[in-house]
């Protein structure tokens, strides 16, 4: 899918690829269609911090311009996901801001959920360990999630003063597990085990600790060799009707369809199957 | 409830009993207030054709005008529900058409669902065997959902190239079993069990195999039995305030009731409850 | 957080307690940062009149600007919560009157929950026993809900011969505990037990029926010793994005939480954890 030139993709700073991307607060690597998004600071249970959010941010808004992912796995190094804003770090500091600055910086992490949901690829969590604040945000945000029994995820934001509104989770976590099941973790901050999760549909599956990453880079492989450019209009439309009548939501629903159906890979598909074999696709 | 002189519901060709609707491509018989629609291609577990979705729409659309159809019940014949579109019947033609045609066939499919979640009458899908594609669409734009535990239901658009948003499955799916699960089943196109089903709320219940058409007929029977004007009313509020905030929602509801309020099936059941009797509900 | 002066206050006739309200139709008491508000008919079940309608209503609207009360507890004298609208005092009265003074009606029920959903506070319904009609709407228009094993829950409208769309039911049950489960419980009005209700994620936990109370109480305790200024947004914000998009909803968490980072309560938390204590929150 080529609509723009080379001239304006350099224009607007978009790289084609991210192969070479060289992300300096987290690990980012690509390999056969599948970016690697390592939190790593595993000694402290890998925090977020103000350049950990803004390369965060910037990742994901690369990624709607990217040709070479087409799913990406994001996890932590070690045997924890992500403890959330550092509390030297990020809380410190942010009790000195004045008023335009505090609301520069929650923009800022909103903006980070803003591109999750806003890039084509489908976005798979793996979570261990501990999974909190900005961390449960993370794995809330992403498309899917697999964990293990022993993670530890908790929307802590009341334990530190604050509301449960923060980068979307009043309004992505209800469409997750239900309404009431949210309200009870975003005001009470409590911890939830994997079982829990999944029983809840927050976890989309329970592995073993030591296949969580095997596991979640196979889904994304399945993915990866699917119909792509069908699946970022899946993502594209699961974000569009969010809000929309059902009616509405038909007639968007025909209309990408429609796009779908005008694909290769659709063409592709019905061959293969008149041939009985596995199609092959190509996601154009 | 009689708003349209007979003058003109003939003059919009809308038909005021369906008993004598002649179904070409799939059965459909009315007994005792209950539409019973049958996907009829047992040998090649049901698919559905370009004849067999304008059925379905027109049959749908014409029962929003039916005086004497309350519930209806759609299940497939023999062992299977349904096995979505026929890949050489529907997908291949679609392989052939230009832009406009794509268009005008998705947006078929989709008032298929319009149809679905316009009528008034409570629709209870009986599911076993293979439900997939179009056919789980058919099953999700169900108002209530029986199944089998042998049951298979997937939404596989993506296994021939398309997109999960088909039919408006992007918007129903996540409200009836949560956006993470939907995700997955949308992305992967796996198939799930008649217990994973029940276990999320796609499914209401699971029935024995050999029960499950009577299982849903008595359902049917029970909604028959009960203020079907109110059932009606139930189910268009279900789906106008599927966007509305919560206030306005309310004020909808104030005023939706206060019209079933004013219904002789309201006065019926408080004299019956009065004279220590159970109600018998007329539907006006 | 004072805004108002107190002239403006008397203007308004908002009290600023609540801990000398004198309930007329039902028990009302104020301690230690926690309203108990106790349905109190137990010979009948703790249906509901006119007159404890309104109450309700006033009572939630006053809670907006109470500033003694930062959690409520909502619960039935003896062993049931409540079996709704009375048969002889409201639907027996209701079928004699004009369309105006039944929308009046609707619409006086619905301020009650309009108000429970307005009010800062979280509202934590204890559900033992019956909870039928709008005693059942009352328990899902609170934040929280815990229940007894034993509790009998039903939306049983289309009993009396009413629709499901009562007091905001078709909005928000489905967001509790999914569309499909909503639409059977509404068509058929049939009662749930704990366990269901548990499994479904309306019920945020069982209790045993000699310490619901205690528990509803201990739950309210633990948020308001939170930051409950914070508690107050997060409840705003669950209503507020109900029908938002996505990127609207992180706008408004955005703006909302920069507002909490510069409440007391956020400082107090930063310096407890510097000081390896635990905050004492305050609530501005």
């Amino acid at each position: 899918m080529r609509y723009l030139p080379g001239e304006n993709r350099r224009l607007h700073g978009a790289p084609t690829t991210l192969a070479d991307y060289e992300a300096r607060h987290v690990l980012f690597e690509v390999a056969d269609g599948i970016a690697t998004l390592t939190l790593n600071r595993p000694d402290r249970k890998n925090p977020l911090t103000f350049d950990s959010y803004a390369e965060l941010r910037d990742l994901f808004l690369a990624l709607a311009y990217a040709e070479d992912v087409h799913a990406v796995v994001i996890h932590g190094a070690g045997d924890n996901f992500c403890s959330g804003g550092d509390v030297h770090e990020i809380i410190g500091p942010l009790t000195k801001l004045d008023m335009p600055s505090l609301l520069a910086f929650t923009r800022m992490t909103g903006d980070v959920v803003k591109a999750m949901r806003a890039c084509p690829q489908p976005i798979i969590a793996a979570v261990d360990g501990v999974c909190a604040g900005a961390g449960a945000i993370l794995a809330l945000a992403s498309d899917m999630r697999l964990a293990t029994a022993r993670s530890k995820t908790a929307f802590l934001f009341t334990r530190v003063g604050l509301a449960g509104c923060d980068m979307g989770a009043c309004a992505l976590l209800p469409r997750v597990i239900g309404q009431g099941r949210a309200s009870e973790l975003l005001y009470t901050g409590r911890s939830f085990t994997g079982d829990e999760g999944e029983r809840w549909g927050f976890f989309n599956r329970l592995c073993e600790p030591d296949v969580l990453r095997d596991d979640a880079l196979r889904l994304a492989k399945d993915l990866v060799a699917g119909p792509t450019f069908a699946h970022g209009m899946t993502k594209r439309m699961l974000q569009q009707e969010w809000n929309m009548g059902v009616s509405e939501a038909i007639e968007a629903e025909a209309q990408a369809q429609a796009i779908c159906m005008a694909t290769n890979d659709f063409h592709r598909a019905y061959h293969a199957f008149v041939g009985k074999q596995r199609p092959v696709f190509e996601g154009d």
